[in-house]
């Protein structure tokens, strides 16, 4: 209980103050999430794309790694919440001459900044900065290494309670390289937490994590067993870029094996959505006739996610929709 | 007749949509565009420079070709116009990991963008991008290749207009690197379009386009004979970065034949006008008596760009000024 | 009379219009820098983090060195004012594509920009500019080469001034690296324009500038000596970077002779509290039981340094504090 109570994340009333990851949370937290989102969805249609909610506040991009979609996102988000943005880029300013990154954070911190939006390529990076921050400051995590990319699964449960309703009556399947996602990692707590009547991972063995069954997933190996009835199909891009020594035989391989084509979404419920996290490889983890095909909610994904990242800005900083009255200019 | 109905400029009303070359237009829209511009030319000296037309629009300066002085006239005229404003720089940044451009532009729409503006080294791409987007998205060419630079062109337009009135009575020089210069090519349809009573271009041959009469422009290649008599004399940038082989003995030599000197300008009409779309090349293309001049307007180009970028984005997003009324917040 | 009429940093009636350096400006200037701030030191900690003062305005960050925080600092400071900030990165922008940089200044004047903060890596670069902008535009001098930093030095009287009220009273010692620090010469001539009781400068001979007495301060060349009775003390980053040839043993020593430690401080008074412009280097010019003990107001100056900025840019704008009224939109 006691350690319960320190979940970094929440303040000492249970409210979310800092969001690191989707483990720790329960689903309370998270179906407030969607309904603060919920409550956001319909601002991007407005003539005036704006609210005045966080004006005032100073929201600092902080990547450490170059992510130009989705620094783009959370820069929306902020805007659109009428906040101050800046963003700061350390991968390829000279930010650091010498300095440390907590002398940095707090120099961030005394120039009165409410929140850091943070893009680390280290696991864990968030939650060492939050770990660190003043009482005053709070932490977004928009992707730490192997480990979280928590705004995106939300925006993903987002979209899956949007087309499906009740988690309860959903069977998932995540398909593709789940060993070297945070976001298969993050979706998977996010599923389970929301009570998901069943969420299966489809991988080759090598591109899974050791263990992955005690996440609570089922593993399938055989991707037309793995899509077998399912509501909602997950792909996730392929990390090129990650993999370390010769897990896959080659990109085509992969593909005739675990690209989703209409052929293997033949085995999926016939209303069953496909997402993905973009940026899509065509032809590799996805067919493009799927990919632009209507069963495809990619696009949208991306459109919630803007309304989920304005839900859990307005959140830690202790102000949800209906919290503006009272301010002074 | 269905053609022109089909011009992907203008909408099924003729309203302008997209702004992406002077061609295609005709002298209804311009007019319309520069008596815009009109409005907003007083905005710049206001104490507080800025009108809530756009506020809450999503303007996103999509870069894939460097410049800053372009991207600094567009970004200030989005925030003029209160518009929230995302900097895109695709040469340098990593945006596009793998990801086609169609993707990487339906991923800003779906972040519910309002208007791309677009600068790029291919000719083209401008209206490929506008071929593609959805129908809430808007996009204007800032400059694509050797193709066109219609705000340019339309700025310059402007600034005629300001000082000489009707187009009919003039006779207007371009001189200098017609065949590599998007900016001439624009400003040829411009003046056209509007009437112009004589439109000359200036050049060794080596520096024109094949067939640049059939434009409808006079050809010159002696400097005293192209200037005599003309009202307005513009000098175009010697794009050295863009010859392709030995077109020009030495930039010594241009100066010689086709620098615009107080000697050159004085075969131009007393109260003849001198401009440039800037950036000047001292002593190459121009002469500092002249660029720093009384006949000069280099600069004040410069200040009702800004009025003229306003115009084009309020009219490609269907809110002329007059327009801001029942706005909710 | 004349010469002094002739400041370059005052208008005809003797208010600030540029902000170049400490050098030719009097006790009063000083002193209502210093008042204008305190009125903005709330600004940081009210629920919105703004006021209308400078709505409208366009600042631009003009840097020619890339310095992430000094720019974030007037960004910040610009923002809160509720001016539009444009930032130009010229060090790493294609900005000036043989375009003399009077021909830059000139267009970004033409686009009716209000202020220029500008940094540069020589000394006297914005005293150039100043001379050369147009009347309506203001600069401010973020960091010239060795020569001045003043935004620093006002924001560190300013801090002084609220832990020790009048500067009649005081001993100040500055310590380290005095011959490469811009931030030194702003500070004592800050220092000295009010008054301040004794300033001292402690260093090795190898790191003090020629004459340095004549700036009206004491040399010492021990620690101890130095920093005797001390009110204030100001540790200086050692700026490694510019270090041309061996003017030090080793980093080691320096520490060992000149570092901030607990056991050095105790020579100061018991109140005595420790500055530093950052970043500092642990271990170097500072101890790290010093720089976040309880003497320390290092990061306390990052946030008065907000308010400064705030107070200097409002000035050179003809706008203080309570000059809101009348604006139209």
């Amino acid at each position: 209980m006691s350690l319960r109570r320190q979940n970094p994340q929440l303040d000492s009333e249970g409210r979310l103050r800092h969001f690191l990851s989707i483990e720790g949370l329960g689903r309370t937290i998270l179906t407030e999430i969607l309904d603060t989102a919920e409550s956001f969805a319909g601002v991007g249609s407005q003539q005036v794309k704006k609210v005045p909610l966080l004006r005032g506040k100073t929201i600092v991009n902080l990547f450490f790694e170059a992510s130009t979609r989705t620094r783009t996102t959370f820069e929306l988000a902020a805007k659109r919440l009428s906040a101050d943005v800046l963003n700061i880029n350390i991968a390829s300013s000279a930010a650091v001459k010498g300095e440390s990154l907590l002398d940095m954070l707090h120099n961030l911190e005394a120039m009165q900044s409410d929140l850091f939006v943070v893009r680390h390529s280290e696991s864990g990076a968030a939650h060492f900065i939050a770990r660190h921050v003043a009482p005053h400051v709070s932490v977004i995590n928009a992707g730490d290494g192997r480990h979280a990319h928590p705004t995106q699964a939300m925006l993903d449960m987002f979209t899956i309670r949007r087309h499906k309703g009740d988690f309860g009556q959903l069977r998932v399947a995540i398909v593709g390289d789940i060993m070297h996602s945070r976001v298969a990692r993050s979706q998977i707590h996010a599923l389970t937490t929301l009570g998901t009547a069943e969420v299966r991972v489809v991988a080759p063995a090598t591109l899974l994590p050791t263990a992955v069954e005690q996440l609570g997933v089922h593993v399938f190996h055989d991707l037309a067993e793995g899509l077998r009835d399912c509501d909602v199909v997950i792909g996730l891009r392929l990390q090129r870029e990650r993999m370390e020594g010769a897990l896959l035989p080659s990109e085509e391989e992969f593909f005739e094996r675990y690209g989703l084509t209409e052929r293997a979404l033949a085995h999926a419920r016939p209303d069953a959505i496909v997402m993905h996290p973009g940026p899509i490889n065509r032809g590799v983890e996805i067919d493009s006739a799927v990919a632009d095909g209507p069963q495809a909610v990619i696009l949208e994904q991306v459109t919630l996610g803007i309304a989920v990242r304005m839900a859990v800005m307005s959140m830690v900083l202790g102000r949800p929709p209906g919290a503006e009255q009272g301010e002074t200019t």
